[in-house]
């Protein structure tokens, strides 16, 4: 027998409650009882958002939100501000591009946390429509401060940030920060199957869609908005997710949203202690909760480490992405993954790393229980 | 205790078995187990658009996967020729609008199917880089010939057939009628969740991926073709929706696939043989096999007949849309629909037109269980 749990960020772990409430009996999504679970999940989500603002519910991956993003609020000739700081920095580089968007990109390597001082001097330079950006960095592990950096957006720049693997395992709000505009995704810290992305914007924000000239129509917030009015959206929804997505809003709720960071913080705490005493070294300069990211050892292939460690014992990490394939491993910890849960990853990753030749300290383990014991004390 | 059954034309009912496969374990995408899926089901798709051309799996609703055909094929300057018969006509209309695109429009009173020698004109007068229409017209229940359309197309010319409601339900051969590329979903006749859209082309057309100029990422097949090279998506893709596509594939093959068609022929021939014989008249010029509409009788408000069977019965049929709203009723017999089904729906509309006064003749329900009895003794 193997027992497969996901430390990959994304998909992630489904309850089987929130699995079962999937195979409840497909509704008409015109009809009271949609609308009714509709907007039921548009409240649970601005609550996750910490937002006053509408959220919108799209039928696709996180990427379709943030091209959403995109389209409903910038314009051919506008200048905007990438801050890549990985993979998904690099997304929207790549989305404004295919808009015919010129932007200017800072650009860092992977593992740290865009820099304050750089954007300031771009933004001192430059009027920019928008700044985009990683709340978390899902390629490196990394967190971005976007509570300083809403505390020095001017007043007609756009901050749109893209949190589909970090709402729900960071902090975030949405209005005290000054986030315009904020993307997210049901199969991350939502501990959902994928499907599903949310759109957050700004109370009033809405006031401004259909002025911009980018063609749209599937992801077109013009047509959202008017079928939200009716309690409705404008395609065919996908109206199992929906349900799912209620009863993840409802078990986040029950454990409490500060509860729920506070266990990613815990787990995030207890993995880095715990792998820096097995003698690896963190990849990420500024480690986020919800992924670990650590180097694999000189001279060893992470991509037959991870796969060993899946092929054995069922616990699957993530590899790193393009240049970092087979140099990094990312210990994702977030949405349906519990204390225990961490501690059994880092027992396997102990033995995946003896099995390679790499002797990385027993006592580690000890580090990781007393870390958890730690925890339990407070 | 009410039992609610869709007889709307998507979502449709979705059988217990489907319901429960997407209600397993959520795998990571990027994984050998995922390619296998994957490309089961890719290939079983292929089967039921009967082509020998590649498939392509998106994360959205039909609408997602008609917008998927313009930004991949289209360029600003292009004519198109559109044969609108209906709302999803005017959907295709509003997406070319949306990207700039020229379209001429053969527009047809709702309820009439496209009239070849209009379209032969049109090809005439005019060289076009494609034509958009609908196999099945879900709006009015009316089917297009396809066949015979795609018998007169110029060389140079794409043929750009909607065939979201229309896929299982119809007769339909994408490479032998000439069809260029074809879009369906997942919530009509393949009985599964509202999520995927599916967009088949034909064989060697994805050599023109990249050549034109409209913008799109989510939705570029050039992406989504690197991806599928490597038996993946370049999005993270709704796992748990394609264990159900794999599910009802599997389904709809033990049944045949010819078989599949036939019932909804059968279906269709017991609806509108028995609403005929009910004294009521058939909206469609050139019915369709998965819905019968039918004209409200004179005097009558449609809307609240809907829901007057709806919440006696839990018999949902659907609305007509725009100006048809309250004028028309649309019978879905399509998916996961048989024929004493389809004896049920017909049993409880006689007697919601009863109870609004409208005296439907009792004979028609012997009509309908005579068409079935005929239907046996095939």
């Amino acid at each position: 027998m193997k027992k497969e749990i996901l430390f990959s960020p994304g998909p992630t772990n489904v309850p089987s409650e929130i699995l079962l409430e999937g195979a409840k009996r497909t509704i008409h999504h015109r009809t009271k009882a949609f609308t009714a679970m509709l907007e039921k999940a548009e409240k649970g989500l601005a609550g996750a958002f910490d937002t006053k603002g509408d959220v919108y519910i799209l039928t696709s991956s996180g990427s379709g939100g943030m091209e959403t993003a995109v389209v409903n609020f910038l314009s051919r000739n506008d200048n905007v501000l990438i801050l890549n700081t990985g993979a998904f920095g690099r997304r929207w580089a790549n989305i404004v591009k295919a808009y015919g968007i010129m932007a200017d990109v800072l650009e860092y390597p992977w593992g740290e946390s865009f820099k304050l001082r750089d954007v300031e001097a771009k933004l001192k330079d430059k009027k920019y429509k928008a700044v985009l950006c990683q709340l978390g960095e899902t390629s490196t592990g990394t967190v971005n401060d976007i509570k300083a950096l809403g505390g020095i957006m001017p007043k007609d720049t756009l901050l749109i940030v893209d949190a589909v693997s970090s709402l729900m395992t960071e902090e975030f709000h949405m209005d005290k920060w000054n986030v315009d505009i904020c993307v997210s995704g049901s199969q991350k810290g939502l501990m959902m199957p994928p499907g599903l992305a949310f759109i957050a914007l700004r109370k009033g924000l809405d006031a401004e869609l259909g002025k911009g000239d980018l063609p749209s129509f599937y992801f077109s917030l013009v047509h959202a908005k008017a079928s939200r009015e009716k309690g409705q959206t404008p395609w065919t929804p996908a109206v199992n997710l929906i349900y799912q997505l209620n009863k993840a809003l409802e078990m986040l709720k029950e454990e409490g949203l500060d509860n729920v960071i506070q266990r990613h913080k815990d787990m995030a705490s207890i993995a880095r202690k715990t792998v820096v005493e097995m003698g690896l070294e963190l990849f990420s300069s500024a480690p986020s909760n919800g992924i670990t990211a650590v180097k694999v050892p000189e001279g060893m292939d992470g991509s037959k480490l991870i796969e060993h460690i899946c092929e054995k014992y069922g616990v699957r990490f993530a590899n790193g992405q393009r240049e970092y394939k087979g140099k990094i491993i990312r210990i994702a910890h977030m949405g349906y993954v519990t204390v225990p849960d961490i501690l059994m990853a880092l027992n396997c990753l102990w033995l995946g790393l003896k099995k390679y030749g790499f002797k990385a300290r027993p006592g580690a383990i000890i580090t990781a229980l007393e870390t958890a014991a730690g925890l339990d004390n407070k």
